[in-house]
């Protein structure tokens, strides 16, 4: 692609200090905003932006697209879905509402387990069309950047499968939508294995051995949770993905505090996600490494819990990203911007923590390094919104106003 | 209207048990569900409703629309909007989480005085052209019945113009969407005012005793709180109301316990909305009344506010209506089925008390008594959704699953 302005944005966020100051201790005005301003591009990179009448000459003779009236921000990263799934689990909103606590559900036919047997009685190609849709439909509310984990098929051949399923994803949306790929066959224990660690030394660690040879997983990912897997087995898969060379995350800390975030901190881990119940220690571990605290406000929405003290987090320092947890038990949403600013006041997140949580931060959960911020040697990846200013996107909350 | 008959719906969601307890009580069972069910209406009732093979051979040959895959449920209401404002109050939510407070965005140039001004300086044609704009959408999500209140106009002049403003909408949406018309001068006091009862006495009354004549004021609204209206202002404002022989309403303990639920109990007033900070004196008053509770959990969303004790009202035998305060300030969300399926879960409700907040008793706190439910003799009002049962609607919250 030869080189692209875009002009006449009514604003632009660019996130520029955000990203100098690596989307920590962020203030109010690290929004950075531009009025009545251009971005140039190529296919790789921002190559300018700025003032419309500070444009250099040497780009006022190239292709140019008028967007007056519109707002352009760095792009919406969801950093966090379980979107490769067959059946649904509608019921189960209800069934919560009137009372039920997770036991019954399990016993009504509910929980993962109904999500794993739906997903092996669904074909490659069912849970792929499943999976576009529902990409197209979170595309649409200006979301360009999307993680994708496996972990619904919880065998060894469809595990196999889900992560094919992503990959074919990844390509389907080759040039429009950046895909991710997440292997999370460790997202629970099967029953038919006497310990977590039998199924990961059977089945995790043999099917990981075997993906990353075909280079198509873009993260590891575990979850780290008493009656899931225990410390021993995080640190154990941890280490085989650092021999392969593919980063790790993991969902920690959710259900109590159990060190998952330090052990991810300690791990260089992307992300660590959830952390309802990390301690003072596990924050400060977060504070003094590079991993992203990904919080998953949806999942308290949709359950009817407590939310994360994120506040805690952002005064410490730590680079906090939120993400939708689109999924079909806990978190039925994949709107992650919707969730983040009806987050956010719970939260008492300023409003550049706000957008870094779902733009610069959450593409640094997903290792993203080069995007997240309107600056010239980024990658061009944005987001528009049909407004003339940043305010209106979250102002009007529930209404899509994105572009795409 | 001749004779109709809708067939073939997966699931009519009736109400039948919660119409019979008025609303109150309810247990998860009272949604009374029929599944391949068909409803048989003319324009003025509902003549049967049952299941397809049970259809009375008397309408066998009336004309019919198939329905297969689709949920019927009572018309879903919004009972409380402010939606006739002019200008808008985006770059407030940005101020409130950068942590400006009230007084601060005051100086702005933001609150209520703002949209005032900006109401002021809009003509009768805008504000009636914004407010179809906005009645079309929230029509959109499947609601069939608004209320709107004037109240930005704040003077006596433009105050008669908005109560005609939201009168043209009436007309505008006869057949399609029902408004009911409440009359809001008492939204908060002018400041060339010496007191709330100046204004009340100089403005607000003798207004209202202008328009009644009319016949086109459904119901009379104050804003019953320390430093807007107080009680003896209130009780002025009702007693009036009540020889002009016109329902009455009120938000009332929303920043404190002004005892605002048991005046309006009191009172008969068709519902006292907000009531954060009601205490057991006033939800026992509401118990024994036939006030609705009418809760507004949007608004804490948007504020990152305490939400109402839902439980407690409801635990306690009270008719509880939610509804989406739509408006400029403080809730700028216009779909009441996103804010009540969200807040459920805070709320600790069942699936009956959800679904009726916003039908049923939604209804009740209009004064409408002959909708909300599904049985014959009442008005043939409901809401379809393109889904085979009822639980999915929530369950994909945030996705827009009305046929309108």
């Amino acid at each position: 692609m030869s080189l692209k302005a875009f002009k006449n944005f009514s604003q632009v966020v660019t996130l520029k200090e955000a990203h100098k100051k690596d989307g920590r201790n962020l203030v109010a005005s690290d929004l950075s905003i531009l009025e009545n301003a251009t971005i140039v591009f190529d296919a790789d990179e921002i190559k300018w932006i700025g003032k419309d009448i500070d444009l250099p000459s040497e780009y006022s003779g190239i292709a140019s697209e008028d967007f007056t009236g519109k707002t352009l921000l760095p792009e919406l990263v969801d950093c966090h879905t379980h979107l490769i799934f067959g059946g649904d689990r509608s019921s189960e909103y209800s069934m919560r509402l009137n009372g039920a606590d997770y036991q019954e559900i399990a016993n009504a036919g509910g929980g993962i387990l109904s999500t794993m047997n739906a997903t092996n009685n669904s074909t490659s190609d069912e849970l792929l069309h499943l999976a576009i849709e529902r990409v197209e439909r979170i595309h649409s509310f200006g979301v360009g950047t999307i993680e994708v984990k496996s972990g619904y098929g919880l065998n060894f051949d469809k595990e196999y499968e889900c992560s094919q399923i992503i990959h074919k994803l990844k390509k389907h949306f080759e040039g429009k939508v950046q895909i991710l790929n997440t292997f999370m066959a460790a997202h629970a224990v099967p029953k038919k294995f006497k310990s977590s660690n039998e199924y990961l030394n059977l089945e995790v660690i043999p099917l990981l051995k075997k993906l990353a040879p075909e280079g198509i997983i873009d993260a590891v990912d575990i979850f780290h949770e008493g009656g899931y897997f225990d410390e021993i087995d995080t640190q154990q898969l941890f280490d085989v993905a650092k021999i392969l060379n593919i980063p790790v995350k993991s969902h920690a800390d959710e259900f109590a505090d159990n060190k998952g975030a330090i052990l991810a901190a300690k791990n260089n881990a992307l992300s660590t996600d959830h952390l309802l119940m990390t301690g003072d220690d596990g924050i400060k571990a977060l504070a003094q490494s590079s991993t992203v605290a990904t919080l998953l406000p949806g999942t308290g929405f949709f359950l009817g819990k407590p939310q994360a003290n994120a506040k805690k987090f952002l005064d410490s320092g730590v680079k906090v990203a939120i993400a939708s947890d689109y999924n079909p038990g806990s978190c039925h949403c994949d709107n992650v911007l919707l969730i983040a600013s009806l987050a956010a006041p719970a939260y008492q997140m300023n409003i550049s923590q706000l957008w870094c949580s779902i733009t610069l931060n959450a593409a640094h959960a997903l290792g993203i390094m080069n995007q997240g911020a309107l600056v010239p040697g980024l990658a061009p990846r944005f987001s528009i919104f049909d407004v003339d200013n940043v305010d209106k996107i979250t102002y009007h909350w529930g209404k899509n106003l994105s572009i795409n």
